[in-house]
Parts: C-alpha cells; sequence; structure tokens
C-alpha cells in the first residue's frame, strides 16, 4: 500500500497557485494548476486552498493512491514552526493558521513553508544543487529572494524571514526599493528593476539630444546619476519602451544595443555584488539562479560568472548554475516539507 | 570521577594564544597565556602548540582532573571536518592538519575550529546570546567577522570559510580593502579602518589650510573623495595623529571633536549597513558585538542601534548586545567543541 502514498502539495502565488500530488520519491502522480484571484481577499484565497487541497486528496483516494500529508507554501513573512502564514503583501495574508486549516480539513498531518524557501529545498535536493551540501538558491524575478539550503534543509531565521537577499545594500546611491531603502538589490537588478532601468534610460535618451556621458556604461560601480534616487519617477519613458522585458533588454544587449548593454551590465554587476556578499557570508559549494531573470541562460550566467570571480579575492568560487526544476519547484519543495515533517513525527 | 573531566582548550591568534582546562558545564578550572610569536613560522608555532596542550594535559592530571579532549581554534579559513588549518595570514598556516596533530600528542581525541566561529559559540551558548536560538556574534577588530549560531551550532560553509562579513560590499566607491576589493565593511568599519581614516583626514587638514567641504560629515551615503580609493595611501598623517586608536576616535567624538564625529559616524553607519545585510540574510533574534571597537560600549552601540532601525524597514530588529566573554570567547568555544565532539562520538 505504501508504494500508493502521497503527498497533497501546493505553491501559492500572487496570480495562480500550482499544485501536485507527490510521491515520497519526489515524483509527480498529479498536477494542476488554479487562479489565486487574490484581489477577492485571503478570506477567498484560503477558502479556495482548502477546497483544492480536499479536491486533491478526494483525487488521490479515487486514483487508489493515500494521501499521508500536505503541503503548503506561501510567498512573504511565514513562521513554520507555528505553522503561519505571517504576511504576505501580494496575497494578502495576515498572520492566518495556514497548516491547521490545511491540517483540519484533510484530517492529514501538515507542513507550511515559504515559497522561495521551498523552491531552494527543491533545487537543492532534486534540482541543480542535488550533489552538493550547501546550495545557496536565489530567486529573481520581480524581487529576488533566496534560500540557503544546508544538507537539504533551508534556513527558516527567527521569524521566518531568512534568505532576503533582495534587500541587501549594493548600491548606496541607488534607486529607492519598494521596501523604502536605497540601493537594494531587487531596486537595482530584478526582472523588473531591469526593465525600468532601460524604460527610464530610453526616455531619457528620447527626451533630450543630448550625447550620453562616454563613461556612464563603465561606471557601473560609479555613482549613479542623481536623478536615479527615485527609479520609479524618473525619465520619461517612450511609448512603447516601458514593454520591453527584462529578456528582451538581455538579448538587446546580445545583439549589441549599446542603451540595453549597459543597464544589463548595471543589472550583472549588481547580481555579482550580492552574491559574492552571499559567499562571503554562507561559503556555499553551489549557487543555483532560478526566477524569470534566470531564463535568460548563459547571456545571464556567463558574465556573471566572470563578475562574481573579479570579486572573490579570497573566496572559493562556488559553482553557478541556473535551475532544472522551473516554476515547479515551489510545489515539489512544498511537498518535500510534508514529507520531511512525516518523518519526523 | 566525571567530576574531574576537563578539556584542553587553546585560542591561537597572531599574537598570543589563551588557554585552559574547562569543565563539561563551560567553567574554567585553570587559565594560561602564552605568546604565539608567529615570526618563527608555522612549524615553531606548531611546536609550541603541541607542547602547551601537552603541559595543559599535564598540569591537569598533576591537580587530579582528568582531560577527557582537546579543542584548538586558529583564524583564517579552517576545515573542521578533516581538522586542517587550510590558510591563516597571521599564523602562516598552510594545510595543517592540527587536529590530528594534538590528537596524537596528546592520546585524546581532539577538535578544530575557527577562532572567531568559536568565539560565537561561546557567547551564543555560555555568554550574551545565550537566551536566543538565533545568534549572529560579529568580531570588530583588526578585521571584521561574523559567526552565525543557531541552537547552539555555528555555520562553518563548505569551505571552512563562512561568516566573512568583513568582506561584504558596503561603500562601492569606498576604500581598498586588504583582500583587494574595493568598499569591503572591514575597509570602512574595523578598528584599524577607523583609526587610519581618522590619521587621512587629520593628516588632509593639516597639510592643507583649505576648510572641509560643509556636506563631508553629513554624506555618509555619499562617494568618498576620489583620493580615499586606497586608505593606505593617501592623506599625509601628522606625528601623532597615527596613533589615535579607534577607542579615542569614539571619545574624541563623544567630547564634539567634529573630525571624530565625522569618522565616527561614517564607521557606524556602513557598520550599520553591514549589520542590516547581515540580518536579511540570516534573520537572527540577537546580534553579539565583539572585538576592540566594541569595547567603545554605548558610544557604539547606541548610534549603531539607531542606524539600523533606519534600515530595517519590514525585518524585525534583533537585539544589540555587547559580547560578556572578552577574550577569553575563543578559547571557550574550542573547549565546546572538543567537548561536542565528544558528545557525538
Amino acid at each position: 500500500m505504501t508504494d500508493g502514498n502521497v503527498v497533497v502539495a501546493l505553491d501559492v502565488g500572487g496570480t495562480g497557485m500550482k499544485c501536485a500530488l507527490v510521491r515520497p520519491d519526489g515524483t509527480v502522480a498529479h498536477a494542476e494548476r488554479h487562479p489565486t484571484d487574490a484581489e477577492r481577499g485571503p478570506a477567498a484565497v484560503v477558502d479556495t486552498i482548502l477546497s483544492v487541497a480536499g479536491a486533491l486528496a478526494g483525487k488521490a483516494h479515487a486514483a487508489g493512491l493515500a494521501p499521508i500529508g500536505a503541503g503548503v507554501v506561501v510567498p512573504g513573512v511565514v513562521d513554520e514552526a507555528r505553522g503561519r502564514a505571517v504576511w504576505s503583501a501580494n496575497v494578502g495574508f495576515r498572520d492566518i493558521p495556514l497548516r491547521d486549516l490545511v491540517s483540519a480539513r484533510l484530517g492529514l498531518p501538515a507542513a507550511l513553508g515559504h515559497d522561495v524557501r521551498a523552491g531552494g529545498l527543491a533545487e537543492a535536493r532534486l534540482g541543480a544543487g542535488r550533489d552538493a551540501r550547501h546550495v545557496l538558491f536565489v530567486a529573481i524575478g520581480t524581487g529576488i529572494a533566496a534560500a540557503h539550503v544546508v544538507d537539504g534543509s533551508a534556513a527558516v531565521g527567527a521569524h521566518g524571514a531568512a534568505g532576503e537577499i533582495g534587500h541587501i545594500l549594493v548600491r548606496p546611491d541607488g534607486p529607492r526599493c519598494g521596501c523604502g531603502r536605497p540601493g537594494c538589490l531587487e531596486a537595482v537588478a530584478s526582472a523588473s528593476a531591469v526593465a525600468r532601468r532601460y524604460a527610464e534610460l530610453a526616455g531619457r535618451a528620447e527626451s533630450t539630444d543630448e550625447p550620453q556621458q562616454a563613461d556612464g556604461a563603465t561606471q557601473a560601480h560609479g555613482p549613479q546619476p542623481a536623478d536615479g534616487a527615485d527609479g520609479a519617477s524618473v525619465g520619461v519613458p517612450v511609448p512603447g519602451a516601458t514593454m520591453v522585458t527584462a529578456a528582451e533588454v538581455a538579448d538587446r544587449a546580445a545583439a549589441g544595443e549599446s542603451l540595453a548593454g549597459r543597464v544589463w551590465r548595471e543589472a550583472v554587476e549588481a547580481l555579482a555584488d550580492g552574491l559574492a556578499t552571499g559567499q562571503a557570508l554562507f561559503d556555499v559549494e553551489t549557487v543555483v539562479l532560478g526566477g524569470g531573470l534566470a531564463q535568460a541562460g548563459d547571456l545571464l550566467l556567463d558574465p556573471l560568472r566572470v563578475a562574481l570571480r573579479e570579486r572573490l579575492t579570497f573566496h572559493r568560487e562556488p559553482r553557478l548554475v541556473p535551475a532544472t526544476l522551473g516554476d515547479e519547484a515551489g510545489c515539489l519543495g512544498a511537498a518535500l516539507l510534508a514529507l520531511d515533517q512525516l518523518e519526523t513525527r
């Protein structure tokens, strides 16, 4: 009968939920997706989580599988020990005892975790970091966050907030971050920061006919222009320019467009500074890059390896590899949390 | 008989060795100090370590105590799993199998560790962090290094190099660090950096009669003067000015001297940036400050708490407390490593 055991796994994001029935060996017996519809408010989202989890357990039974536990991961600040979704901007959770709600609905032991830490756990144990004992997973998308995984366990922190590599200082004179501080890594090198910076510079080039300063493109370490202090309000983006995504900036840079090259180089330099800080503190074997920006592949990894190497004067250089589990990492990590919890009971 | 059990503990530094016989409850049965005389070369230092350890075991026996193990901690890069002192600038070690050498000399199980990580371990378990599960110990002296201790165990890293908070970037346009990179925390905020910066600015004020720029004192986040890129070679320190220590800079700042106030403020701001980065990544309950600079006490802690609070927009603020074990922390940590190893055998 244990051959048919599965855990119910849900990765709840701001826009969608990735859901699966996962076997103890990490293989997926069934997968499905649902919209989160976060605009309905946190209570409605919790209802959806519970009914999707219940329906998944029902599907398991119908397929002759035995659900033995559940794992749910959410963004924001998560108190894993107490099983509470403490705070989340994009799903609206405020101190919700989600673990116990799921457990009560399913009549099964449940685990609650953090989406990026769970994704890192999955990449470290099943994905790109599976040969390493010390892994730093860095997800670069709208924001930037990390999971430090040692011996298959992700650091949670004292208040469920470890791994916020997006909010470390890299450019004291850089653009203001969504968190309120200037110069955070996320404000310079996230996918949205790259797109915003390109739009800003393209708009400025369009709205003035002045040539760019000759040293502007190579001055990635130097001060940003003073009017770049608030990235959200500067520049006059030309129509259309705002639609250029970070991936397109990477492509344009590779095609030799000088403005895109400058923006990409600035982002890569800032990421290298952030990863060098991570390596100084964590000393890992492998850094796994995930999230939207990592889909730029070698356009990101090649220059980033060079820039990181320049910064590591006495530290061992970590392997820098792309994530391999794609956007299923968080859901697989939710399953691993459920399985780990069953093991320690 | 187990009432008389002790471990032999040595903290080997660049100038001196702190040595003790420590009981399983962490109390010290006997303590002594010896010069390291590192200029004799690593082989002679190893000889001294072995003879001091042997003599300590002999003293234990003579006092009716039973030495049951040994712990040695050294600076630099330490491979704790393999028991090797991989690299150390100030003692000159290059891949020395110190654990096995000590074990063979004493006929006892031995552990090898890193001095700052061991100091952090002791502060977390016996000192200022003993009420917290998640502790970051930061030693600020000639250099700056940290130990991240969770549940009484210090993170070592994949290559024995975790915790190098002195080498995270805080001022991209700041002075060059001894490691070769510009703007490391250690290059801006270590005790030696504070003394050097004061000497540099005092020398400059002396050698020119120009008034300081009005914004110079408040521009801690802004770019440093271009000629400050290499802190070691700029300025013309006046005779005597180079003799002002970081502690004296703190005192002069407290007494209202404007130049000292500026230097101290710059260091505090940089330290706050470094600690905020640490908190973003580790999310600890308590930050314990040790090392020479921490002896400035409230002159450091009070402004540092304010500056750190400004930087933590969504993270929980850690308790910021001074170390309580003084310069015995490393030696006590060596004893804890020895005891931990005996427990896991």
